[in-house]
Formats: C-alpha cells, structure tokens, sequence
C-alpha cells in the first residue's frame, strides 16, 4: 500500500473535446474540484486529471472515446457513496473521474411485474420516495449506509442490504452497459424491446451480466431492478445475547433457520462495539482518547449505554397469519438464547411517541429505560432498525464512521470522505458455520488489539450458507501513526484471511493489486477477457484486480 | 433448418493419439457408435467423427489439446439425454463428441451446509440415491425428465426442476473448468481450497460462472451444487381448472402468490394436451391417426381420461404449521377457479394401495374413480408428481415423446433419441402476466392445427416474475411429410416469438445460428469472449450462437 502524491493535469486539447461532447459546466478541472473528488476514508491517495458528469448514454459512450483516443483511463462510479472501499478513487494519478449522478432517471415502474428499470445515478432516497409518493405498494432494498448512494452501483459492487430482496446483485437484471469501444449492449438480450428483459435474469446464451459486477469491462447505463411487493403484514426484530457462550447455539439456529427460509433477510448479527460506534463518538465519552477502549472503558459503555456483547437484527414479511407463525418459530429456536424483541408497524408510533418523550422528561427516560431494559439510545435506534427493513434509508447507522473523528459529527449531511475520516472496510465471506466463523473472529480481534483498534465486526448473511464477516477499522486521519496502523493492520488481516482459504466478498481499491496472486488462472482468464473488451485498458485499469 | 449427410472420418493419427490419451476402449470410431452417438428427437443429422470418454479433467484438458492441433472441433455433453433440443450432436459432421458419463464421481455431500460437489457424469437417479443411502437429510431437485440425465449438464443449460431449488444454474455454485488451451480453472476463487467456494455464488472479481452456461466458452469439469435441507412436511398440490374462462384470474392468484413467495416451486401449468400424451399414445386410442385430434377425439379422451383444460402441480414444504398455513393460503386464493387436492406423505401410501388395488379390481376401479371424480390413469400419475417434488426423478413423464410413435411405448428404459421418436421443444420465455401470455398461446395453437400437431403446452414458472411456456412438437419421424411440417411449424414459431419481442429461455439447436440475428451487438460481444477464450473455434462452435 502506498500514497501517491502528484499534480496530474489534463490536456487542453482533451479538456476541450470533452467539455465540447459534455457541455462545459459537465467537466471539472480545477484543484478545488479534484481534491473534492480524490477524497476518501481510506489511507490511499491518487489525484484525478478532471471529473466528468456525462447526462446519458450517448454522453458516456463520447468520454469512453475521447479517452481511449487519448489513452487516458476513465473512471466511472455511480454516485461516489463507497466510502471505506475507495469512493471515487482511481488506484493511480491522471484518470478522468466520470461520476454518472446526473443519469437519475427513473425509466419504468412495473407494478405487476415488481421492478422498476432505472439510471445509476438514482439513489436510494430517491426510488424510495419516487414509490411512496406515486403510491406504488413496492419497497425498495437499501443498504445500512447513505440513502444518497446509488441503487445500481451498489448492486454492481455486488452489495448487500437488509430485506428478502437484499442480495443486491441478485436481484438486478437486464443491463445496459457501454464497452469500451463506445458500443451501446443489452445484455442477455436477442431483440429490441424484449419484453422479459427485467423479468428474466439469465436471458439466453452465456450469461454475461455477471462480467460487469467488480470489475471494469463496461459501464452500466441504466438496469431493472425487482421490487418486494409491500406484504400485509412486517415485523423488525432484534435478538440480544448477554452470555457468548451461547453464540455457537446462536449460529446453529440461524442457519437452521435460513436454510428453511422462516429467516430470509440478511440478517445483521453486531458485537458491542458496533454498536458504540453507533450511538456515540470517543471524544463524547471519558475513555482513554488514544488506542482502543480498555475492558474497564468497554464496561463502563456497555453498562451506560445497555450494550449486549451481540445483537441480532432482521425481518419478518408475510400474511398476518404467516408473520405470527414466524413469530413463534423464531421464539422457539432462539428464546433460549437470549432476549427477543419484535417490533410490529401498529408498535412502532407508540415506540416513537415514548422515546420523543423520554428525551424531553428525565422521569420518563428513567422509567422507560428500566422497563425497556434498556438505554435510551439504543431504544432511539430501533425505528431505524424498523424502517431499513422496509427500505427506507436513513444516515443513522453511518455515523459509526466518525467514531474517532475528533470533531462533533455531523447530524445531517453525514458525508465521511468530505470529511475526512478514517475507515476501512474488511469484508471477508466464511461458511456460516461455527468451525470456521469464531477461531477467524478470535484471530483477528488479536490484531485490531495488537494496532490499537477497537474491534468491530457485523455478521451478515449473504445467503443461508455464508456470512459475512465484516471488519471496520476506524481511525483518525489525523494521526499519522494511526494511519499508518491501520495499513499494517488490513494487510495482516488480508494474511490471516488468505491462510485460513476465505476470501473477500467485495474487496477495498488498495488490496485489488494483490487480488488474485494465489490463483493465477483466474488472474489470466479475467485478463483475457479484459483484453478482448478493453485492449487499451481504458476502463478502470487493475479495479478488482482485472488488469492486461 | 437442413440435413447434412455425410461419412466424416476422423484420421488415424488422431484417433491415435486419443487413443494413447484415454485408453482404446474410450475412443469408439466404429460406424455403428458414431450413428448411436448422431440420434437425435429432433429434425437435424449430423454425423461425428469420434466418440470420446474422458474419466478426468486431465483426460478432459488432454483431449481438448489434442482436438486444437488438429483443429478438430469438440462437442462435450454430460450424459447426453438433452433429447428436443439436440442431445449430443453436433451443429456439423465431423465433430470429436465427449460424453462426460464416466465422470461420475460425488465428491463431498456437506451436511450442514446441505451442498454436494459433483462431476457432470453424475445423474439424478445417483445423486438421489446416494444421499438417501447415506441417511443424509438433503433432497435434490430433478427435472420430470430422464433421470439418467446430468445434474451438472442440466444446470449448465439452465434448465428447471420442481422444487424451491428449481433454478438449477441459480443453485449452482462454485465451477471448476478446462478453457480451450487445456488450463483448468477454479471460477471464481482466488486461492487452492477456497472455504466459500462452494456456498457463495458471486465469487469475489467478475462474475464469470455464467459464461459457461448455454455456451462453449470451456468444459465444465465439477461443480457445487445446493441441496434442499429435508423439511419437517411436504405436500403436493394439484389444482384442475375446468373453466378456461378462470384462466386469467388463476394466473392473477398464482403470480401473487409467487411474489409473496407463498408457492415458491417452479409450479407447472399444463393443458389437455400434455396429460394425453404422458397418459396414451395415438396408436393405442379410436382416434384419427393423421394430423391432430378432431374436436370429437379430443372431448372423448377427455371424458375417458377426466382431463381437465388445464391442470397446474406445484409443492409446499415447511414446518407442519407452515404447511397447514400455505395450505389455507393456496386455499383461500385458488378455491374460486377450481378443485384444489393436496398430497401428503402420510396420505401417500393410501393412495398407492388405492391405485394398485384399482387396477386389479374393476368394481373397486369404478368406485374409485367416482368417488376421486377422476380416472385411474390420471389417480396413477399423482404419486409421481408428488414424489418429484422431493427429488425422485422418474421416466414417468418423459413417456410423452412416444404419443406419435407407431409402436407400443417402453415401460422402462425410456430413450426417445435411441428410439427415434420425434420431439422438438420450443421454450420462450414470457412475463407472467396475462397481457403476454394467453394472445401468444392463442397465436402458436392456430400454426400447431395448421401444420397438423397436437397443442401441447407447459407453463412452467421460472420465477415470480416470468414463465416458460414451453411447447413440444411431437411428430413422427417416420412421415416425411409430418417431419417436414414440424421444421416449417418450429421457424413459424420462432417468428411469433420474434415479433411478438419474447425469447428462448433455452434454446435448440436448430435454433441458434439465428438466435442473436437481431442483436448484432450481443452476437459481437459473445464473439470477442470466444474469441479471447477459444481463439481456433474448437469448442463446440456456434453452441448457443457462440462462434468467431
């Protein structure tokens, strides 16, 4: 891992082409707007040559063009959300940044079929108003992070989220995307117009969609994505286990559980300091200001704030009938666990009106929280909770971000890169299974200690048989020790990952160059289709380590 | 659509050097082999010029090697039973086939994470049966087709089976194949022993799993495939419509039901037609025995047989109470447009003693049938269906290919390529709402009475959101006149396809020189991916469209 300073500048001649083909207020050149888009959480640094906003496909069949006349690289993201796995960061100095937010069309709303068919630049925010507003009873999947980040791209970097409908990827189909040769393709399709082009994923022939997800091949122009239609009847739930000698029973049942489909959501199972992140800063708090919470400071947090070593989240969706059978099923696996808590939609305005007044009577928030058996923010949290199972995005959770920021964080507007703070995401895939899930969780926890990192890890399924394991080192940019920890500390990571035979489920821009250094037929099967697709290595050169 | 006679003869030096690689007895060159190996359901002849019979990826890479020095091309089948859409031949003569039967081992069957790993040799009937043998608690799902068909070749061209694990390439996972210069591959995974590799489908990079299905872009060599966790109960449901006038509301009810995931089989809708031709033959009823049945003929098997319009089969699987639950749920949603019967294993015993009974006493038959208000032939089929739900695949069905065959059908060993029967099967795929699906039904019936044949039509649900529906023409090969009729019938089909902007789920043979002849820029993208991956065209070229 390394920083690249350098002052890359582009060409008048290929400015000038690209402000003629984009409109000059479409092209960014100056420092200001460089540095605004060469900002990221991670300790990697690269300073782009310009930054385009391309409004249509034409648009950015033109750039594509222009670069490759110039051979210079281009770097598409969507709208520049991936904090923590590189935003809109190109892996080296010069690329051209095309940032595609002003393709935020909204093309189609199925309402029979459930799927709409939209630009990357719609954001979940967005589609989720759009729905609600034309009174379509169809819910969206988001993620846990900005509603601001785009619905397409987090499905190309094959994301997940939190409903039935969360394996983002999964549920993406018919693609329009643009070759590098500026060649407009409907993927999978054989006709103009074809009418299951968004109902049906594989199409016919090869199946080639997946050949635009984590790599460079091709930019995605515009997708159908499936709905969940709005079920009679959801419930949130949240599952607390005091006693992590009971975790091991914990996997077994959610696996018996997923695999049986009573738990089909991508269930968030979090450690303590999850939720600290959440619900506080380290400046807020009287804990040590530098390395990690000692146990006496974990302690003190956990009781302050009613933290259980792990929470579990997910929902139910169904017939009133189905959510209540689902109900007891989930009591009768899990009950002997841990504390289990179901959220329904007649509950939540009656959880709402108690946790407003709480804030305001000290009185109430006593007799709240000693009911509840709980503290008052991790109460506040739980219409979140709620309303992200029904894909309603919301910046709550982003804020663990600027756990070590040393500034108040920002109520709105929660922006980390902008920002400047420190995060790096790990997220590596095990088997959902207890002989490999807690010896890789011990092993790691030993390093974030051994770097002075606090440990932070949320389980997600991805599927009934993996979870994701997904590690956050949050640090303080500022420090430039820290920083330097935190490097040495995702790099030993990616060791212990790598001897144990995991791998990453969507990897961060500064591991990509080593991707596929223990398989290098892989490296040479994707190399050669990159060479047939990209000769010039235009399109986002080394991203997920696809390269000539 | 043409016939191409021909006498290839592959060189001694090459059958030699095969030789050498496999062994004589798996190379077979004898005139008698290479016509058993060219038989095929459908229109079309061609003649290969050696058979080949690897028993590893070695032999596999070996052969592939071989093939390319002498640019002979290589077309590779699993076990070869792809009977109506071209089984084993090869577009043109003089091809080296590869049947991958005796890469038939079942590598890992992992319980807890309810997976097998298997090479394509392996069938349905011997997945099946070893896992039963073994005590495991994990059911396949196999198609109604030949259970000595390939697990890993269906899926490959992604076709369906019956149960929630229906989508047979959506469930596999984790590919390892042979490219073109004889490298292996492991898809998807970036280091030897990968954990995930065979419980996370998406890999880490691109996603190329998808290049090699409905494609011959490699030769895959073992795969991952996801099995069904037994479930507490099953039953089986079959739901008659008797008044076609409901047709749209049961389409209605079932997409519902299909997007809140209460029936999540891949259900079955089948017409008249259908029941007819896995119940009798043409030779063995009082009917016209040239062209289609009269209306006449048709009402009388339907009296005989008490064949409803249209009858749809499907399954649930849950807890005993989720179960009961979908029951009333199926109940509730279907009950106004037909007679809804469900199956259980505990009735199932009772029934078959029922049906052995009545086929042994006419007075017991006669009150059976009154009492069921059905007929014995019918009552017959039911524990097929229902045991095809749980993953035990019969030749049952696939008895339909004989309804034109001029001679008494077998009672086992059903080979309809062997036999010569004729079958052809057209298998677009539609959006499943009514809009679509019953003017293009209506449209295809004329052509079937047009050219003589029999309306035979499946709807079978690939997903929530789109059905196959799926035709046969069944023909007899020997009348030239009729064979004739059913290429003329099969491109008229095509055409309705075409303008009416629906494809081919799966696609023949016949079919797939024009099969990207609208979308010059899909056939341009899958010719640069051969192109990259197979640059002298030895793989099974112009498979699925897929040629230089």
């Amino acid at each position: 891992m390394e920083t690249r300073p350098g002052t890359p500048r582009i060409d008048d001649e290929v400015a000038n082409e690209l402000r003629a083909a984009l409109g000059s207020a479409n092209v960014c050149t100056s420092a200001d707007d460089l540095d605004r888009y060469s900002r990221c959480t991670i300790p990697w640094q690269s300073l782009c040559a310009a930054v385009v906003f391309p409004a249509s496909a034409e648009d950015v069949a033109a750039v594509v063009r222009i670069a490759a006349r110039h051979r210079i690289p281009v770097w598409p993201s969507s709208t520049g959300r991936n904090w923590g796995y590189g935003t809109t960061l190109a892996i080296d100095d010069g690329a051209i940044v095309m940032i595609l937010e002003r393709m935020n069309r909204i093309l189609e709303v199925n309402e029979e079929l459930a799927y709409a068919v939209i630009e990357p630049g719609v954001t979940y925010t967005q589609l989720n108003a759009h729905l609600r507003s034309k009174g379509h009873k169809l819910w969206i999947d988001c993620t846990d992070g900005s509603g601001q980040g785009s619905v397409i791209g987090n499905a190309l970097e094959r994301g997940i989220g939190e409903t039935p409908y969360g394996d983002h990827f999964g549920n993406l189909c018919g693609l329009e995307v643009i070759l590098a040769d500026g060649e407009r393709v409907q993927l999978g399709s054989t006709t103009q117009g074809l009418k299951t082009w968004h109902t049906h994923k594989w199409g016919v022939g090869p199946y080639v969609e997946g050949l635009f997800t984590q790599s460079n091949l091709g930019i995605v122009t515009q997708a159908g994505i499936w709905l969940m239609p709005q079920p009679e009847s959801h419930n949130s739930f949240v599952f607390e286990v005091s006693d992590e000698r009971h975790l091991p029973k914990v996997v077994d049942a959610f696996r018996r559980l997923a695999l049986t489909a009573i738990v089909n959501t991508k269930l968030h199972m979090i450690n303590d300091f999850v939720s600290m992140a959440i619900l506080t800063q380290r400046i807020s708090e009287q804990v040590a200001q530098h390395g990690p919470l000692t146990d006496a400071d974990l302690a003190a947090l956990r009781r302050k704030y009613c933290i259980v070593p792990w929470s579990c989240a997910g929902g139910i969706y169904g017939t009133r009938g189905q959510v209540k059978l689902q109900r007891s099923l989930l009591r009768e696996a899990l009950s002997p666990y841990g504390r289990l808590i179901f959220i329904s939609d007649a509950l939540l305005p009656y959880l709402q009106r108690l946790i407003d007044w709480s804030w305001k009577s000290p009185l109430v928030r006593r007799l709240i929280e000693l009911g509840a058996r709980t503290s008052l923010p991790m109460l506040d949290s739980a219409p979140y909770v709620h309303k992200i199972l029904q894909g309603i995005p919301t910046e709550y959770f982003v804020k663990h971000a600027y756990y070590r920021y040393r500034r108040p964080r920002p109520q709105e507007g929660v922006q980390p890169a902008r920002d400047r703070c420190g995060l790096i995401w790990f997220a590596p895939i095990l088997p959902f299974s207890n002989t490999h899930i807690w010896p890789f969780l011990d092993a790691c926890k030993l390093r974030f200690a051994a770097h002075g990192f606090d440990f932070y890890v949320a389980m997600l399924l991805m599927n009934p048989r993996s979870i994701i394991c997904l590690m956050a080192i949050i640090y303080d940019r500022e420090d430039a020790d820290e920083t330097a920890h935190s490097v040495q500390l995702y790099e030993e990571l990616l060791a212990i990952m790598r001897e144990r035979q995991f791998q990453q489920y969507r990897a961060g821009l500064q591991s990509w160059g080593e991707l596929f250094k223990d398989a290098p037929e892989m490296q040479r099967l994707n190399a050669k289709i990159k060479a047939a697709l990209d000769p010039d290595n235009i399109l986002a050169p080394g991203r997920y380590g696809v390269d000539l």
